[in-house]
């Protein structure tokens, strides 16, 4: 059967495969001090065009918040998310569990509503220096995902309007980059890679769904955060075989001219993207109704409750949300491995 | 100058001083193992009709909510609570330093919105059971206050709408009682002690704030639910003279004729809600907008931003919130301990 | 029947009730916000000689030690702690419960045993030197207790000995002073209340043992470090009406001289310290085997298991240990309120 | 140059790679919900005798023992380990930051002191039972390791020495199996796998150091205990391609007769410890003196100080401790791929 239900269900690309082979037997030093992690974080901060920042390895997204998240919030500071951010609702409470609330904002089609926000921090600043910050939660990073759980991209000025509201209000930008890939390579994207890891103090550059068997690549551009090896080692983060992570990002990010947009990494988020579009505009000529618009890899649709068990019989895709009484969200996801063949053959059976 | 800011601006009510002074050089055994802790708690079994029910008395009211919730709530599970509940916004993220996401529900002037609950729940529920419960966090705990941060109290009615809730979907009900007297003695509370008890599966009788030195009276009714001693230990919340808290109780409590409304505690607390409802009935009468109707010993007015500083001249009174760019919603609070002729006074002067 | 067992079975210095009941009726601000407690830190500070020191007053002793380790401790960094330590022992594990681990240490008589320490710091050293620190725990504090919970005493060459070691491997030095006063004012004690704060970097004075009903003043010398509100809201440690304690130390150490030897507190404890020592030297003088030297209130003794039966129908002593197969460890202890006629019936009686 | 310092140097037994390559574009659902998964889980349900097991996949040894004992822990609830024991001393405290404590046990080699322990746990219980066990941690699970870090066995007398004295005193009893692989095929090991399954509540069976790129298999034998998967998310320790985990365990435990000594897991295993065998004979007939006998993979030797920088040209070993001012403890690993060659080169060159 066809499944386009999410970006994560095929293993990697071929030439990671290849890489892990060629060095198997190969014995490397443990916890991500062997020469390949080193290598691939050099790469990434040239890539970047942040030669001092801090790079590390973990294997998973959820971890990878809050780890970063945990590095950074003390005693009654929290973090701000958009209410349909994915640390607020996909994470199991996993930032709650090291400690931290995370507080909830408004949000569009993913994006943070930075009106809402503005008048958010406003107001929890105005009522805190009445009362006293030590009774309230104490904002102190912004989360945002690029791009969102929606698919959507916020713009550079949208991105340069947060940073202004971080520096305003003392907060930190964190972004959630676990699609990074196909949020910049998407042709609606205005943002470069340097461009966003100079207005984030930390992101993390998602592997597991593009392109690596596993793996996050986190990089804090801000020297004065640190997302300490101690801690990745106590909250079970530390992988025995860290090079397993730096051989594939070293894969994934190696480029022959230094750009970014000569890497495998954007080549295979480039025809994830495609294929995403191909597959949007394949479905609204059959007549289905777009949700949004998303100029990454992933296509939200809505679709009449009535249809779905036949849809379901063809391929498997995500049901993301009611819409209403009669009719759910649908998501199609492709992935780096996703071919046209795949997209065409899906399009001619619904 | 008149304070009416809060209702623990007082010491405690002159009876519990003279008990304490009167035992104050008794040998009592530590950690709440003495006979007025003992006293105090059966004294609120019978006031429950709740003959098993376990009692805990801790210091303060975070103190309670974080101990209690941390009894029950495991894994990812988390507390449903009202946007404008205690623990969402005035603790300091108390709950999630045990680990727990608070799970924001919309409310209206202080009070859960039950339909919106339901629509939540089922919403959850759906969601959940599709994508799989791991991703998320479980709503295990409805967590309610009674009277609300606003003043305001649920119907009978409206607490067996809860308690049906909680029963179709699993969860256990909690009410914060930091001002339970309060509420129990308004002229406008349609529900007895006993019936709160056995509604809820643990709620807390507050004493802080109503005539305790310090104090807070946890009641487990439910017995598959139990808020461990050595929890209580390890949070810092066991009381080294734990008899000062039974003694309190003790005093807070006892009645002649074995009613509640017969106690110190119900006593006093009705003389602060007639004093409430005196203040407000003056504030109405001397111009001021009522921005809600609470029948407890909390007033909330709208006043006028540019009166403000001559108000406080005369008066501390709490900023509570913004009510729009030129106005702010004060809230007025009286105590065990307000007098007539503070009341009297306050209204003369403004 | 007389009751030794322990140092917290009575309420309070009489002069604190006294002073309580006076302003009971006032209205203060709450959370420690109030001029009681402003003033008792300042009284603190005069008295240790250490102007710049940041004072916060906390209900308990367990809850004090959790704080004040949280605010320090981060990531996988812990404190080293005499085997014996409270904190290791006597917790139920709240240190833990923030996250952080105890490193047992070696220990005599209560004391942390020096040479050990040092073999041991060495050795951690060493080992994490080559290994790599983020696979240990990391001693960042170390823990003592003055006097220990065996009553015994540091000197001050031994405690300039901790701080040379401190000072060496980069630790704080933290002194868990739940008997601080019995410690001070003992005849062997050789060291001042100014002294040993400048030797610590913080350290708390206990009050819930030495005349007051409750509260421990935490003192941060080191003025790189803080407690921060916050994390004393977040943990449920900040009580609502915070002049309680700040007029309960005021009260203690109102000193006419401004010497902290003309302090209630000290005088107190002087008392407390001086029927220990009566106490003590009448046991011996009965037969009784001591098992330690105490210079403090607490007085230990061995005893015949057989014996026990009888001697604990004339009193209530503690069971402190096992000693052998046959005998007990018993401890004594008397109190700021231990009065040389109770002493002397003990005495007549066994 | 040659490497013996760890038995994770290398990637993954051949046959392991070649699955994954096999099945790198199949399309698998997420979060170990695939069938490879679900083939392991049976396998190994198989193997241990144990058809009602709980079976879990995680990625390494220090998450697996977080989330196993933080599913088991409550409040205030500890885990007894050898000091030795490598949540004591090697993981960064990652047991205490879940919020419990180890409660270190004298050990020899290793292994734990079978008196010792049940002189402490007496001492404990005798202790708490006086006292109230709310002040102490009181001891839930015993944490194993089989082998040990020192590469001993515990004989099967002794586990069921350990396994009367868990049941007499209401404890779990885990083992932490990192090398599993190596004690079962090690001649001296006197119990079977299914034997060991039914002697402990709960154990994993390690792959990250025995032929898997990563993973470790956590078996959960006592129906009444279970390791949820929403914990494992809420710790980020919940793998987004679960079949990764699924498909090397079935590979490595796939066995045509049924039996465990048929698997790749059991032979590779077996070649490890002949090898470690061949290198620890081959080197005391160079004149090396043992430190102890280990009859797993993990060799140790006492070197003279003044030859380890010779050595270490030579080969890659691990500084283990210090053994006194002028020696050091060695420790030489082997690891499933190595080979005769590599063990003879290393006998032939020292």
């Amino acid at each position: 059967m066809l499944k386009f239900s999410c970006d994560y269900m095929e293993g990697a690309h071929p030439e990671i495969l290849r890489q892990l082979a060629s060095i198997n037997l190969e014995k490397n030093d443990g916890y991500g001090l062997d020469e390949y992690s080193h290598r691939a974080a050099g790469r990434l901060r040239e890539l970047c065009n942040a030669p001092e920042a801090e790079v590390r390895f973990l294997v998973g997204g959820t971890q990878a918040n809050a780890v970063v998240l945990d590095s950074i919030l003390r005693f009654n500071e929290g973090v701000l998310a958009a209410t349909t951010g994915h640390i607020n609702v996909h994470e199991a409470g996993a930032i709650e569990a090291c400690g931290h609330k995370v507080i909830p904002v408004d949000a569009n089609n993913g994006k943070i509503d930075i009106e809402s926000l503005e008048r958010r921090l406003h107001l929890i600043k105005a009522e805190c220096d009445v009362v006293g910050w030590e009774h309230y939660v104490v904002p102190r990073v912004l989360y945002i995902s690029f791009p969102t759980e929606y698919g959507s991209l916020y713009t550079k000025d949208e991105l340069k309007s947060l940073r202004a509201l971080c520096d305003r209000y003392g907060l930190y930008l964190y972004a959630d980059g676990a699609r990074l890939g196909y949020g910049l390579a998407s042709p609606d994207c205005d943002i470069t890679l340097p461009e966003l890891a100079s207005l984030c103090d930390v992101f993390y550059l998602g592997g597991t769904k593009v392109g690596a068997l596993f793996g996050e690549a986190v990089v804090v551009t801000n020297s004065s955060l640190s997302v300490p090896r101690g801690l990745i080692k106590q909250r079970g983060a530390m992988l025995a075989k860290g090079w397993l992570l730096g051989l594939q990002f070293d894969t994934l990010l190696s480029s022959a001219t230094g750009k970014f947009e000569d890497t495998l990494y954007y080549s295979i988020s480039r025809n994830a993207v495609a294929m995403a579009q191909r597959l949007g505009e394949g479905l609204i000529m059959k007549g289905y109704r777009k949700y949004l618009d998303s100029p990454t890899n992933q296509q939200f649709f809505i679709a009449d409750n009535a249809v779905l068990p036949a849809l379901s019989r063809v391929v498997a895709f995500d049901s993301f949300s009611a819409y209403d009484e009669t009719h759910t969200v649908i998501r199609f996801c492709t992935s780096w491995a996703t071919t046209q063949a795949q997209v065409d053959e899906l399009l001619e059976q619904i």
